[in-house]
């Protein structure tokens, strides 16, 4: 008896083509992610995998590819659950800008530490900027709360009091979960999952668009420590992309 | 203070372009059905109505009608409730057929009572057929309940339970709610709302795609009968064609 959890990781969106920062601005898909949200749900199909609950974040990149990859997977109708706790890392003061611009004008060491360093956090934004959510009614809620950046310790301590009280629940209920979320989201659930250290995690890259499938003993752990792609290959060709982002 | 309540019936759907009978068999929206749903959340976004929360079918062309207009509207990040309670009536033997065909074979009178009339059901369909939902696991819980063919007066008794469990908790607490549903299943909704005849409910058509807002007073009264359509000339002309359907 395994419980059984999907992760995926958006398609890839218009700021990635254009190998920008995007953290919480809310970037459709591009062409390329929408087809690959089209693929990862031929997957879940072809394996015979039936989520029957889903959880996104509430960025548009991560609902369309949810929406897509479970229409063509015929699994539409499930329940849907959103939270900001799944959202992307909020990249602070980086937000909207050019990744390589970035690397160049601060060097490989800075740009690398905002990028994968576990928790030092790029500068905030500020509020009255183009690319804050402080006028986001979707974060209203949040109040002092909503972050202006965050590391990717930031991201686990608002991410696990979600897993604990929503994924969870669903899973020691037998339900098949799948998570559509971002690169740092879902980091911060593979650490929590697989037990990576803080150093380990700096050098995991998630690909977009591959469904990731963990089975879970009774007490969470994982059968197979990182779980398995459903297209092996595909994911490992694509995670050394991520690696290589900026270059 | 009133409450904020829109209606949205689906865009036009592959078989809603075919003239067939649909009912609960899952096809998806056409390419006009899908313009539709652009256009319904283009409307929602430019008058400034703000979902808090929708309410979908278990059917497709609903759940892509929502996803398509809440992504126009920039609602797509907002909650999302399911329920079968507001899937279309239940065609019977008759889902899949013709209706120009099924005029013809079974005549005006009989033809016009399986569509409108307010107590007589069609046929049921036989459970080992094509277009029969016996098998379809979305509805295995329902067991026995589900039905294998409905009257509008069978709609309206399974609809309201969830009008009163799930969408009244929404409006008296304040949230502007978006049911996107069925000719159908809608056409219960505002037989409750408006307290319509069992004989006038077989003359009310609601067209596809075309936002119907009610403002509800603390008793769930509409302050204007009927409701208002987001765009009124489009919605009467569409009528008059949902009217005409089978001619």
């Amino acid at each position: 008896m395994t419980y059984t959890l999907c992760l995926l990781r958006h398609g890839e969106s218009d700021w990635n083509a254009k190998n920008l920062f995007t953290g919480w601005v809310d970037v459709p898909l591009s062409e390329k992610g929408r087809a690959e949200a089209v693929y990862s749900g031929e997957l879940i199909r072809d394996v015979g995998l039936r989520p029957d609950v889903v959880h996104t974040s509430l960025l548009r990149r991560a609902i369309s590819t949810s929406n897509i990859a479970l229409d063509v997977a015929d699994r539409h109708w499930i329940p849907v659950r959103r939270s900001w706790r799944l959202n992307e890392r909020h990249y602070g003061a980086l937000q909207g800008k050019d990744k390589k611009a970035t690397l160049q004008e601060f060097g490989e060491e800075q740009f690398m530490t905002w990028r994968r360093s576990y928790d030092v956090p790029p500068p905030a934004i500020e509020p009255d900027t183009q690319f804050s959510q402080a006028g986001d009614v979707r974060y209203a809620d949040l109040g002092d709360e909503a972050p202006r950046t965050e590391c990717l310790k930031d991201v686990i301590a608002r991410f696990l009091p979600y897993w604990n009280d929503a994924i969870v629940p669903d899973l020691t209920a037998n339900k098949t979960v799948l998570v559509v979320a971002h690169g740092n989201s879902l980091r911060a659930l593979v650490k929590h999952l697989d037990n990576v250290s803080d150093g380990d995690i700096v050098g995991l890259n998630i690909p977009t668009g591959m469904p990731l499938v963990y089975r879970l003993d009774e007490n969470l752990v994982p059968t197979v420590a990182g779980g398995e792609y459903l297209d092996p290959h595909a994911a490992a060709a694509a995670a050394e992309a991520v690696a290589n982002q900026g270059r």
